[in-house]
């Protein structure tokens, strides 16, 4: 089947870009001797994680347990889950997968460290600890120094636990500040900082400057959007999931519908400095998805010499990409204009 | 099982309210001689659109066939699409829908009554034809009364297509104002306008007062949100679906991290005339949801006297809650503090 055959709207993954993308972040890190641990809220896909381990990364990141799980009933043996996991309803499914994969937990707080603590307990099998600092990000992340030693030395302390080092995201000057920091604060009071942790897709090119970043945790590399693009690490081409809409209505000479909406595309915007409306439409360049409601999109074409017919079929370079793996159940996947399948993607939807 | 036991992030659906909001609607619409087409796009449910025309709707509304297709599997016989339909790849899909159920839908263009023409003759059945026309909204609809009765006249004249009236979304003064103006036009032509659909959950109080108006649409008043609450026709009390999260991280005394972001919450705003972020935090009227990355919902709560710890329960009443509904593939429902269930969610997702 071609890929103009297929019904719309659909998300559709280009396996050549995918292949090229991953190895370009895979070469890029062993480059500069660091160890790539891929997030697979971007793709959410056995397949490529598989194939990223395949390539040589250290293992997978997971914001989630249900993403986790998905990972580890397809083979995935060594896992991150970068995300403080809280709470009594967790602990179980949180021992479950500890004793199935190598395991590590981000924490910021005493609460997410008592349930890993108690998951570690119940599975009495090791789970590895990173402390999650802030490097200016302002969301989780302990914020001095001493929280993190405090919680460092609180979880190298307890059975089954096992500090491992510290996480940050996104990788900044402020991370290699904070690590810089930390190091003889850690030392005096006898404590090893086995790993660093840094991350972000955007700062991917940099990432090796960040001094005492081990491991680097980038997600929506494997198929760039308009946000990675922005942010000047990719191309255009590179983008490797494209939506395939429909021009459904033309009311007016201005105006263009497609049956693409935000239970499609997603609500994120980006920076308006990137670019206006709801991602790129090619062959476009002067439309603009200007609102999108749950299935319509409303194409400014006012200033397109161009206009496009109803019927006809447009692609769409998302503004976020992660966000559009999560509102559908497959993706189909393709090389070239051949469709080579329909894949389902089984780490969607997983909130908890 | 008791609602505070639930692992989080969690949506929950209270049936008394739902119970109570289906009731309201339905007696709204027969005190005014309205019939009650109500669209099944925000809870995406068999159970409560079965309830729906239980109560005494005509029918149900679907926005794509994949909606459509989950609730003729679920018995719903009387199925309006109220969305143009365009294209090849559809006809084999609607024709079949049309074998099983009574079905109309909304066009606005020929193209799309190409593809409904070319679905009713391949089943050898009727499909019925709604033309829809814009209210000044600005999205799909003709513009034009000339417009509607080419559409009309159209219609009318193809095998096994039945032009059954107009459409418009939402209901407003220029709805009237359209429809008194094609009353005379499509008198002249020989043509009967059998019926008037309008819509909206925020209008319906002024519902009748649209003159023409028969079928009324509406979806959102089966669970309310912050935007239905916002227009003045629902209380905060009333909203039937809260979003369930657990307090994660509490870096600073300004900023509580709960684990629902925009994979749980959606990324969609309300006009901030109705308020700030991403939702109402019910228990703190001073915290602000003021950011959301997918699995991190970030809030302000630096105006905060009494401040959420690590590990509480907060619950949200969200911003738009079609898109929460679409998000979950899974809610769950209760009366009172006690789980009654989890229900699926069979037509979340369905784009096609």
């Amino acid at each position: 089947m071609r890929l103009d055959e297929l019904d719309t709207p659909v998300p559709v993954v280009d396996l050549d870009k995918v292949d090229r993308n991953l190895r370009r972040m895979q070469d890029c890190c062993d480059s500069h001797g660091l160890k790539l641990r891929p997030h697979i809220k971007t793709h959410k896909l056995p397949q490529f994680a598989k194939a990223q381990v395949e390539l040589g990364a250290v293992g997978i990141t997971c914001q989630k347990i249900g993403e986790a799980e998905v990972m580890a009933d397809a083979g995935l043996a060594d896992i991150l889950i970068s995300y403080p996991i809280v709470g009594a309803p967790k602990v179980a499914r949180l021992a479950a997968l500890a004793a199935r994969v190598r395991l590590t937990c981000a924490v910021d707080n005493v609460v997410a460290l008592d349930t890993v603590a108690a998951a570690a307990a119940l599975a009495e099998t090791t789970i590895g600890v990173l402390v999650e600092f802030d490097s200016g990000n302002g969301r989780t992340g302990v914020v001095t120094v001493d929280q993190a030693l405090a919680l460092a030395r609180d979880a190298a302390a307890r059975p089954f636990v096992e500090f491992r080092g510290l996480m940050t995201y996104p990788s900044s000057a402020r991370s290699a500040e904070f690590v810089a920091a930390a190091r003889p604060v850690f030392a005096a009071a006898g404590l090893d900082i086995p790993m660093v942790s840094g991350g972000g897709t955007p700062e991917y090119l940099q990432a090796h400057t960040v001094e005492g970043v081990g491991e680097y945790r980038v997600g929506t590399y494997v198929y760039h959007d308009r946000a990675t693009v922005g942010a000047g690490v990719a191309a255009l081409d590179d983008c490797a999931l494209l939506v395939h809409a429909t021009v459904v209505s033309r009311p007016t000479d201005d105006r263009a519908i497609i049956d693409a909406g935000s239970k499609t595309l997603s609500s994120d915007r980006v920076d308006p400095a990137l670019g206006a409306g709801h991602g790129v439409l090619l062959g476009y360049p002067d439309a603009v998805i200007v609102r999108l409601n749950e299935e319509h999109g409303v194409i400014d074409i006012s200033r397109s010499e161009k206009k496009p017919a109803i019927g006809e079929r447009l692609r769409i370079v998302p503004n976020h990409v992660c966000v559009v793996t999560n509102l559908h159940d497959e993706v189909v996947v393709a090389r070239g204009d051949t469709v080579e399948g329909v894949w389902a993607v089984p780490a969607r939807g997983k909130t908890r």
